[in-house]
């Protein structure tokens, strides 16, 4: 039989401010035969992430995930699809897994490698009741990233007030039904009325950060101040945040995709943190392997009971990857960015 | 029986920038006789912190402790003295006791008042084998500043590696002192090679931030890492820490005199903290009264054993305050800064 051949992205070049499709390209690479251990699997779903932009800067930030490899296809980027061909023990041919190797539609995984601290690992899915793209958003880091998030910061206790930013992403929207669903009153900003809108309609009181300030949102939102943040965006959020946050208030720093394509400022106002004793915990969902089990059975039990409310922006088509990472940096799109293959 | 009259430092107005003695004035107040309940205290010693820097700025950072008010004394500045005249049961003259109205020779204070959330309520000193004015300095807030913080992040445990910043100072010394009494290893930054040999001498790895770079003094102090950053200066002190601390690492956000007096910057790379899970927490010793008495337990047993090595910069003379305030702010001082009146 000859060589099977598959399309993936590569990456053509770094950025320091706005990343688009030139700084990519699709190739098509001839796929070798397996070796002991592994699986070949032709993939349905990719994933697109707010974290990934950080591997494409010039200067990655020291002790994350390590800068994506010029002329190669992005490895350790979370890939759902079905096992064609296989020479590992416990995977068959039809099995749905996930694996780090996205941005392409073939792609060789070794059975028994820990990708990415684990959260990679080639895994076969449990697909009762579920779709096969839950576990690039609620069943998977996105819903581990959050919830590990509040976790951290003692907010699935309830009874306090906590902001969530870019709330209608994949991790914030996750976040924000998390927090609520643990008897938390939920503030949530976004940049759009629509997102705004549908923030509201899960239970939270939300905010548009572009039609306002942040800090008039917030302070609109909870005159009386919050609890707990959980930030997305870095920049002025954060400094409206430790402005805002009641002494012994904590913040969840999970990311700063305002700073993603750009210098990064600190926040001025820092010292808030000494004046009103705040505590600031930076994490990763994929260090928390341990909540994936709890996390995972909250999200089964909220499918079932039909509270779940979960939104997709799906581009069709590997070409499209590279658009669907500049929509969601802008914030043109909504819940957990997929690209179907 | 003639009023008596006591000289007193009042603000004359407040600075952005380098404050010194043309932003106070003395001025002799006639005081008045008691009340019910009421001491006047004749004051030997009289603080000068840090942190009384921020309440002179035009713009104190909010929920810290209040701004001078312009043309009053300064309320709100640890001092002990001496009990000569008292209407309030349980103080009788000649007791040696602290408060905090400081600057100034005479004071009235009520007896039943928790002033500065209460670490200042007027008090009997147990004068046992110590000096008074060690009561603003280890056995007081300087002392309770640097062991609530070491407490907060864990670092009284000891295994660790804990970088001390503005390690000469009053708080730094006691930090470091602490922090190698639990079995660390200490990291020590100052600014000039007397303060580094005097750092060396305590049994820290120390170094002179003004004859490297804070970064590169660090990495070569510590070239595994830290595990424990105990931050008193801020500004490119907290950047260098964020780029040197091991994942899991801990910030004691005590203070940042380097922002003091110019317009505050945060941290570059705070994502850092996402990247290696770290977590800063801001405090203040003056909320963790519950560490007091074991603190002084631990110092009476430091100066009982010798061990306990204390420097202090003695300024004579009330109107030496200012000058005190500007030399501390400058890096000229050691130690504790003390004004004997």
């Amino acid at each position: 039989m000859g060589a099977r051949r598959g399309r993936q992205i590569v990456v053509r070049d770094y950025a320091d401010d706005a990343i688009g499709p030139e700084h990519f390209e699709m190739v098509v690479a001839e796929v070798r035969g397996l070796e002991e251990g592994e699986v070949l699997v032709r993939n349905w779903w990719t994933s697109v992430d707010p974290g990934m932009r950080l591997r494409l800067r010039p200067d990655p930030p020291a002790g994350y995930f390590p800068q994506f490899k010029l002329g190669e296809p992005l490895d350790g980027v979370l890939t759902v699809g079905e096992v064609i061909e296989s020479r590992a023990e416990g995977f068959s041919p039809g099995d749905v897994v996930w694996h780090p190797f996205g941005w392409r539609e073939l792609s060789i995984v070794a059975a028994d490698v820990n990708y990415m601290n684990g959260v990679a690992r080639l895994q076969v899915l449990d697909m009762d009741g579920v779709e096969p793209q839950h576990y690039l958003g609620a069943l998977g880091s996105m819903g581990l990233t959050a919830y590990a998030g509040l976790s951290m910061v003692g907010a699935l206790s309830g009874g306090e007030t906590v902001w969530v930013s870019a709330a209608a992403g994949a991790v914030g929207s996750l976040a924000v039904q998390f927090a609520l669903r643990s008897g938390n009153r939920v503030v949530a900003s976004a940049g759009s009325s629509a997102k705004v809108a549908w923030l509201e309609s899960l239970g939270a009181t939300a905010f548009n950060w572009r039609s306002t300030s942040v800090a008039e949102g917030l302070a609109q939102a909870a005159p009386e101040g919050i609890d707990v943040y959980f930030d997305n965006v870095g920049g002025g959020h954060l400094e409206a945040a430790l402005a805002a946050l009641r002494p012994g208030g904590r913040v969840a720093l999970c990311g700063s995709v305002s700073e993603y394509e750009s210098a990064p400022m600190g926040p001025a106002n820092l010292f808030q943190a000494t004046a009103k004793e705040l505590t600031l915990r930076g994490f990763r969902g994929s260090l928390h392997l341990d909540l994936l089990p709890e996390m995972q059975s909250e999200v089964r039990s909220m499918v079932k009971d039909g509270s779940l409310v979960y939104e997709e922006s799906i581009y069709d088509g590997l070409e499209r990857a590279p658009e669907a990472m500049s929509d969601m940096l802008a914030g043109r799109s909504m819940g957990k960015v997929l690209v179907r293959i």
